[in-house]
């Protein structure tokens, strides 16, 4: 292999335009734009208009699922699915995880309990579920599908089902995923999907709260309105959870070219296998669990002392190179506001979370990145493994 | 005047199509069209972009005010200012205002203490707010800027200041609106503002906050954000509460023509009060205590007795029209999920609140009717009252 020179070493910089991590698929235009025409037509801008009632049908449809209910952003789907459930007191949660998660507990009035996950999968682990559910407080498990796989979803609801409190997913990572062919969305008592810009499925901001339980599906969708709606069904709270008919626009259209994009994805995360074999130190998270992936995430782990450079040092050397590689999950949530201060001893007790968020990077996958984009990458890492004294050196105490 | 035959009566609707109350000014398509491309050559949606970046910039200059926080709806932005100015126990706020004033304190985990109004302006009463003060339980007072109008603003701060609780604003209803030349979005700790398809500046879904307390901006930025922004100030809660790029765009396009959209709807409200005058027992709503109004809404009082029908009877002649009256507000907050069961006996507090309940009607004003369409609409009222007995015998018992 001829050698690569590194930008961090002075050399021009691989790519001319800063490369995010982040999906970032969108429809044509010219689709985008006669559905906006549209939407202009019939001055039906938001409030459950006809394309977020089309859209919620074709993902019950596309899921099996016998409710897919619309929501601004997933973050408050995940909050008025707290409230629906009508929990109290702890839920078990994973740190390692968007802080959105334990967010939405926390604007619940509910406590996070949080347990540590597996090394290998990232994901809870149920044994350590198995002990704080002794916790007499714990109210739920609010489970985390991470990285385009799943949890250990049959431990879990086991554990759940025996405790008798709810099992319910953040399926913010893993919307277009099957476990044994049924498609995510159907597991647990209710899952939330987000489609942000950034997720494989997007509508620029937005989200879906999926449950097979049809009066759940009323509470939702009671909450969701801000003067309630249906048939009468108690809740506690409403709010405004509306998704406007443009977000519904977008994600329509993204989804007649999902299977593309999940293929496009397919390659390039096939292209980074390859192109990160072998390397000492290295580790490529590879979703287990599910039967279809949605290859949302590129997901490294770097060993420092086999690698031979930080995670923090070979960020450095990518992001010279304008590949915006990110340290995500960092920190943990149980270090953000306000979780450190409640939980100042939190750290104690997730031993993995801890070395995971010191650990991993991730690599752009999705619109932005192509096959050749990364192998250029990989051959990137492979140069900054090679010449880690040298980046080293350049670096001095920077990263 | 010729006899105007009623739908009501068997005559054809008046309007063709639906009309709904709300005022819908949305851009041009030309300028849609160029905005939205940009964001799609840009691939940057959302997260504080560069158009919600500007909108904040625009705001603060035409408003006069040190922070513009734009945000995904009103409801959110309330929500958001309730955490940010770290109340606890109860807060004063009216039950006749939308359900979202009140909901915000709900979700934020505080205790809405429901204070009537004043039956002339619809207004919070300060006189009443004062009583309601010496609970000592209460931290604040959410005052209502109601139907493009102000509250008693200096007899509230002076209230709010002896008592040394925070006076925030919900100014849904009133954003373009001046108090002696200075604009809404200046007063009380902060402002909530929304831009919802009905109101006079739309961002489809949008709503922003505004405020001259840097302190307190820093603390509404970090809440906004997933993982807080800007220099570290403690929140004790963090969302998602961002506004996204297409969102921007339309708010920044409807400013351009916004002088043109309040000219347009004041012809409109001029044509009501013209249409409306010296109808027995129909009282039409006009600001007072602003220098400059927004007429973002038609509000009428209607008096059964004096009018010769009941205000439901007269939107059951509107309905017939194709004109789809309403009324806003009703039931009152305190008659919604959760508040009718938390608080049974509130509506005994609340008899100003209970009479306006039963005696508000909104006409269409905005983008879907004209000057001409509200002369027609006047005229319907006016044969309705006329005919007061037939529409009665053709009504039954159904209104």
């Amino acid at each position: 292999m001829s050698a690569v020179e590194l930008a961090i070493l002075g050399a021009t910089p691989a790519f001319e335009q800063p490369l995010p991590v982040g999906q970032l698929y969108f429809p044509e235009w010219s689709a985008y734009e006669q559905a906006m025409r549209g939407i202009f037509e019939r001055q039906y801008y938001t409030n459950q208009g006809p394309l977020t009632q089309q859209l919620e049908q074709v993902l019950q449809e596309r899921l099996g699922v016998r409710h897919a209910i619309c929501v601004t952003n997933a973050t408050i789907g995940l909050l008025m699915a707290a409230d629906a459930l009508g929990l109290r007191g702890k839920v078990i949660t994973p740190a390692f995880s968007f802080i959105a998660t334990s967010q939405s507990l926390t604007w619940a009035g509910l406590e996070p309990l949080f347990c540590d996950v597996d090394p290998l999968t990232h994901q809870l682990d149920p044994v350590l579920v198995e002990a704080l559910l002794e916790d007499n407080d714990v109210s739920a498990i609010l489970a985390v599908n991470l990285w385009g796989d799943v949890c250990a979803q049959d431990q879990l609801r086991e554990l759940a089902d025996r405790r008798g409190v709810p099992l319910y997913y953040d399926s913010a990572h893993a919307f277009g995923c099957a476990v044994q062919g049924r498609a995510v969305g159907n597991f647990g008592a209710l899952e939330v999907f987000s489609f942000h810009a950034t997720k494989v499925l997007s509508a620029a901001e937005g989200g879906c709260v999926c449950t097979n339980d049809d009066e759940l599906a009323a509470r939702l969708r009671n909450i969701r309105s801000s003067y309630g709606a249906g048939h009468p069904v108690h809740v506690s709270r409403t709010a405004n959870g509306r998704m406007s008919e443009a977000q519904a626009a977008i994600a329509l259209l993204s989804l007649n070219s999902f299977a593309q994009t999940l293929e496009r994805n397919r390659g390039i995360f096939a292209a980074y296998r390859d192109a990160l074999a072998g390397l000492p130190g290295l580790r490529l998270i590879e979703p287990q669990a599910v039967s279809t992936t949605n290859y949302q995430y590129v997901v490294c782990e770097i060993d420092a002392e086999r690698f031979g450079l930080s995670r923090d040092e070979l960020q450095a050397v990518l992001r010279a190179e304008n590949v915006l590689a990110r340290r995500y999950f960092y920190p943990g949530i149980h270090r953000c506001t306000p979780y450190d201060e409640l939980y100042p001893e939190a750290a104690e007790r997730l031993p993995v979370t801890e070395a995971l968020c010191a650990k991993v990077l991730q690599l752009p996958i999705g619109q932005p990145v192509d096959v050749a984009g990364a192998r250029r990458i990989g051959q990137i890492i492979r140069a900054a493994q090679e010449q880690a004294a040298s980046v080293r050196h350049s670096l001095g105490g920077r990263a």
